[in-house]
C-alpha cells in the first residue's frame, strides 16, 4: 500500500514573479498545485505597508509576531485621574535617556536638550517630562533601598564634615548608584566618584567640581560635571548611571548605547577643598529629591512678565516661517502646570499657586501678543504647543494644556474654591476639543496637527507613539470627564493599532 | 567536482506560524537558512491590508500582478474641458448596463432607477448620466453604421406606412442592435422585434405595445415595454440588447449576468394596429437620440416652482435623520445644468437657457428652505449632494455641482454675456473648495464626505472608485483653472492608488 505522505514534509514551492502596481517586481513563491497560495516576502511587506515583524524563539519552536505598529504603553489607570497622582504613563518614562538629553546638570540638578540646538539648553518641557517622571515613579515604585554614610570615621552627633584635601570615603555599593549628600563649600574643591564598570576600561571616576562647566570628559576615564559656585547648603543627588553613560557618550553617543554600560560597584569616594558635607548617601532611587529639582527649575525660570516658559531656541515647522527664539508653548504652560500643582501638593509652598497663576497668562493672549491662544475658524479656542501664524493646532500638546489647566483647576477646586479663569480656558479648550477631535482622525491613523488645513500639505501622520500619546491623553481626560465622545476615539485609535481600519462606502 | 545547484531548483522552505498583532495566527514559509526570509499568503493580505492581486497567465510564463487599489479611468483630457465636449470619463459610462437601472422606459426613453427603491423611479441624476455618458460617446466613437428600412415593399417616396395586423419585416441585422423609428399611432398596437441570441432559447421576441406598463417577461421568451398612449409623432430610440437583458433579469439580475446574452441576429419586425411608422433604422448607436431624450427629461421634470429636480424617494444617511422624499440635489442640479448646457449647444433652443437659470435657485436655499446651500463653520458656500441637517459636506457631488455651475458660466460667456448669480455661485464654491480639499485628505485615502466632523462619526472613506472619480473632477476643474492647489491633490491622491502615503513625522 502507499505510504500516506509525512505531516512534516517540507513545502513545494515555486519561485513566482509578482508585479506590484505595474511599478516594480518582488520574487514570491507558490505552492505546489493549479490553486496553490502565492506568499509574499516580509521585506517587502514591512517596507510597503511599513509594519513590524520579528522571529521569536520560544522553547521547542520559533514563531513570527507580525505587529501593525510598534505598540507602546497605553495609560490605564485603576483610579481616576488626579493632579497628586501618577502622571499618564510618565512612570515608565526615563528622560535622562534620551539620545537628546545632554546630560543631568549638576548646577540645578535637570536635563539639558539637545534636540533643536547642538549646544544643550534648558528646555522647559523636558524638565517638567523629567519630574513628573520622578514624581510618577516616586507613587509606584518600591520604596529605594539606602544607605547613609555620615563620614569616613566613626562619628554620629557630627552633622558636617570638614572637606579635607583628599579625604577618602570607601563605599562599595553594587545596587544603589544615586548618590546624594548635602554640600556647603567654603573654598573651590571636588567630589570624586570611582565607579567599577563592566567596561573593558573597567574604572571609571566622575568629579562633580566647583565649577560652571556643563560636562566634560577626557576620553580616558575621567569625566566632569560643574556643580557651579554656590557656598550655600544644597542638596545633590545625582545618578550616577546616568552621569556615566552621558559622560562617555559626549563622544558618540551610539558607542555609549553600543558599550551597554553599567556599574558593577560605586567603590569610594574622595573630597577635595574647604567645606562641609553631610548625609552622604547611596540609594537606588531619589525620585523626589529629581522631582524637587524640576520644579525648582520651573519655579525660579518661570518669565515674570509673561508668566510663560520661554524657549530659546528658534524653532522650525515645515510649511511655516521659522519662529524665533523665545517662544512660549501651551504644552509647556501645561506641563509647567502639572508639575507645580504637585509641587504644591508636596511641598505645601504658595509661591506655587503664584506660579500656577501666572502661568494662565500665555492662554490669554494670540502668538502675536506672546502668547499660545488660537481659535479654529472664528469658533473653537485652542491652546499652540508651537504659536505658528497661522495656527498649527497640534493636538498631543493642546491636550497636555489642557491637562495642566486641569491639575490647576482640581487642585484650586480642592484646596481653595474654584477661579473663574482657569475654569474658564479648561472648559473652552474641552468643548474645542471635543468638536475637533473627528479633524484628527484619518480613518486608518491619527493626524498629528492641522498643517494639512492650515497652509495646504500633505496631513502629517502622527508616528504610533504620538498616536498612542493621543489615546493615553484621551483616557486620563475620560478618567475625569467620563464623557462618552472620548471613549469613542479611544476605541476605535486603539483599534488602527492593531490594522483596524475605519470603513469604507 | 561538486556539481553547482542548479538556477531552477525549487526553492526551500518550510512552515512557519505567524503571530498577528497577537490575535490570530496565519500559517506563512520561512525560506532555509537561519537569515530565511518569511513569506506571508496572499489571502491573508489581501484581507487585512484590502488589497487586490491575480495571477496572470502570459505566453510562457505567470505573473502575480498587485494592485493597491483597483484602479479606473482617471480622466485625462487633451484638451481642457469644455461644455460642449465629452464628460469627464462619461464615454466610458454604461448607465443602462448597471444593476440598479431597472430598464430603459419606453415612454420616456430614459433609465428608471432601484437604487433606494425597488419599484423603480425616475432619478435626475442618474438620468443626466444617462444623457451625458451618450452625448459624450457621440463625440469620441467612430459614426454608427446604419441600415435604413422604409417598409416591408420597396417604397421610396411614402415617408409613412400604415401598420397592419401583423405586417412583418425582415431585418438579419447581426451588428446593429439600436432600432429606431418614427411612430404615430392611431390605435392601440404593438412592434415586435424577434431576437436570435446566444441564450439556449434561441429565440426572445421583445414587445413595444402602446400601454403604460414599465416592463414585463412572461418568463420564457416574450418581453414587454409599453410605449405610452401618444397618438402624436415621437421619435423612438431602444437598445434592443440592453431590452433584452433588462427584461430577462427581471426575475434574477444575476441570471442575465450569468447567461452574458448577445444577440446573434435582429431577425424580423411585426407591427400591428393602426398608424404610421417611418425611418425604421437599425444602427450601431443613436446617442444623439439617446441624448435627446434624456435632455427633455431634465427639461420637462424640473419642478417649475423651486427650479429643482426633485427626488420623490426617501434618502438615508447614517447618522442622519432620514431626508424625507422631495429633496433636491446639488449634484442632480449640477449634472441637469451639465445636459441642459449641452442640449442648448446641440439643439439651440432658448428654452434650455431658461431652465439653466431656473435649476440655479436651490443653491441660494438652505435645506430648511427645500434648497443645496451649506456653510462649513460660518465661513465656506458649499452645494449639498444630500441636503442633511447638520450637513455632510460630500465632496464629489459638490464638484459635480461646481461643474454644472462652471458649464453654464461658460455657455453664457460664450454665446451672451456672465451672470452675475452663477459667476458668485461658480466662484464661492470653488474658494471653499480650495480651501477644504484638505479636510479630505485622510493621507493613504480620500473622505467621501465630512460626516466624522459634522456628526463624529469615524470617517467614511471613499472607496476607490469614488477616489478616482475626486481625481477625475480635480483634473476637469485644473485644465480649466490652472490652479496649483489642483494639482497638488491630483499628484498625491493619484499617488494613493499606488499605495504611496503621507509621510509620518
Amino acid at each position: 500500500p502507499d505510504e500516506p505522505p509525512r505531516s512534516d514534509a517540507l513545502p513545494s514551492v515555486s519561485s513566482l514573479e509578482c508585479l506590484i502596481n505595474d511599478q516594480q517586481t518582488v520574487q514570491c513563491l507558490k505552492a505546489a498545485g493549479t490553486d496553490g497560495q502565492v506568499y509574499m516576502p516580509f521585506d517587502f511587506i514591512q517596507n510597503y505597508f511599513e509594519v513590524y515583524g520579528k522571529m521569536k524563539h520560544y522553547d521547542g519552536y520559533d514563531r513570527f509576531e507580525f505587529q501593525q505598529s510598534y505598540a507602546k504603553v497605553i495609560y490605564n489607570p485603576k483610579v481616576p485621574y488626579s493632579y497628586t497622582g501618577v502622571f499618564m504613563t510618565f512612570d515608565s518614562y526615563n528622560v535622562e535617556a534620551r539620545d537628546r538629553v545632554k546630560c543631568i546638570s549638576g548646577i540645578t540638578g535637570v536635563p539639558l536638550s539637545t534636540q533643536w540646538h547642538i549646544q544643550g539648553y534648558y528646555y522647559g518641557i523636558q524638565i517638567a517630562q523629567f519630574g513628573m517622571s520622578h514624581y510618577s515613579k516616586e507613587l509606584v515604585q518600591r520604596p529605594p533601598t539606602k544607605q547613609v554614610y555620615e563620614n569616613a570615621e566613626d562619628s554620629i552627633q557630627v552633622i558636617s564634615i570638614p572637606l579635607g584635601s583628599g579625604a577618602a570615603l570607601i563605599l562599595g555599593n553594587t545596587i544603589e548608584h544615586i548618590l546624594s549628600f548635602d554640600l556647603k563649600m567654603i573654598t573651590n574643591g571636588s567630589l570624586s566618584v570611582v565607579l567599577e564598570t563592566n567596561d573593558k576600561l573597567k574604572q571609571y571616576t566622575i568629579h562633580y567640581i566647583t565649577s560652571n562647566i556643563v560636562i566634560d570628559f577626557d576620553h580616558k576615564s575621567n569625566i566632569y560635571y560643574g556643580l557651579g559656585a554656590s557656598r550655600h547648603w544644597r542638596h545633590i543627588a545625582r545618578d550616577l548611571l546616568t552621569d556615566l553613560k552621558k559622560g562617555i557618550g559626549l563622544t558618540d553617543t551610539r558607542q555609549a548605547k553600543k558599550v551597554r554600560i553599567n556599574i558593577l560597584k560605586v567603590a569610594r569616594l574622595t573630597v577635595r577643598g574647604s567645606g562641609f558635607i553631610d548625609n552622604i548617601t547611596l540609594s537606588t532611587s531619589e525620585h523626589l529629591s529629581q522631582f524637587h529639582d524640576a520644579s525648582q527649575w520651573i519655579y525660579l525660570n518661570q518669565d515674570e512678565e509673561t508668566g510663560g516658559w520661554k524657549n530659546e531656541v528658534e524653532r522650525r515647522l515645515e510649511g511655516y516661517k521659522p519662529i524665533p527664539a523665545g517662544w512660549i508653548s501651551a504644552m509647556g504652560q501645561g506641563q509647567g502646570m502639572s508639575v507645580l500643582s504637585r509641587a504644591y501638593h508636596v511641598f505645601q509652598n504658595p509661591k506655587y499657586i503664584v506660579a500656577l497663576s501666572q502661568a494662565m497668562l500665555p492662554f490669554t493672549k494670540f502668538p502675536h501678543e506672546g502668547g499660545v491662544r488660537a481659535v479654529f475658524m472664528d469658533k473653537y479656542t485652542w491652546y499652540e504647543e508651537y504659536p505658528t501664524e497661522p495656527a498649527s493646532f497640534v493636538l498631543n500638546g493642546f491636550m497636555y494644556s489642557l491637562i495642566g489647566l486641569y491639575d490647576f483647576k482640581a487642585l484650586l477646586e480642592d484646596k481653595f474654591e474654584s477661579y473663574e479663569l482657569v475654569t474658564r480656558l479648561y472648559d473652552d479648550g474641552m468643548t474645542s476639543l471635543k468638536a475637533m477631535l473627528p479633524l484628527y482622525d484619518g480613518g486608518s491613523r491619527t493626524f498629528y496637527d492641522l498643517r494639512h488645513f492650515m497652509v495646504q500639505m500633505p496631513p502629517n501622520i502622527a508616528r504610533w507613539d504620538y498616536h498612542t500619546t493621543h489615546i493615553s491623553q484621551l483616557v486620563l481626560l475620560y478618567s475625569v470627564t467620563k464623557d462618552p465622545v472620548f471613549k469613542k476615539y479611544i476605541d476605535s485609535w486603539t483599534g488602527y493599532l492593531n490594522g483596524k481600519v475605519a470603513k469604507h462606502n
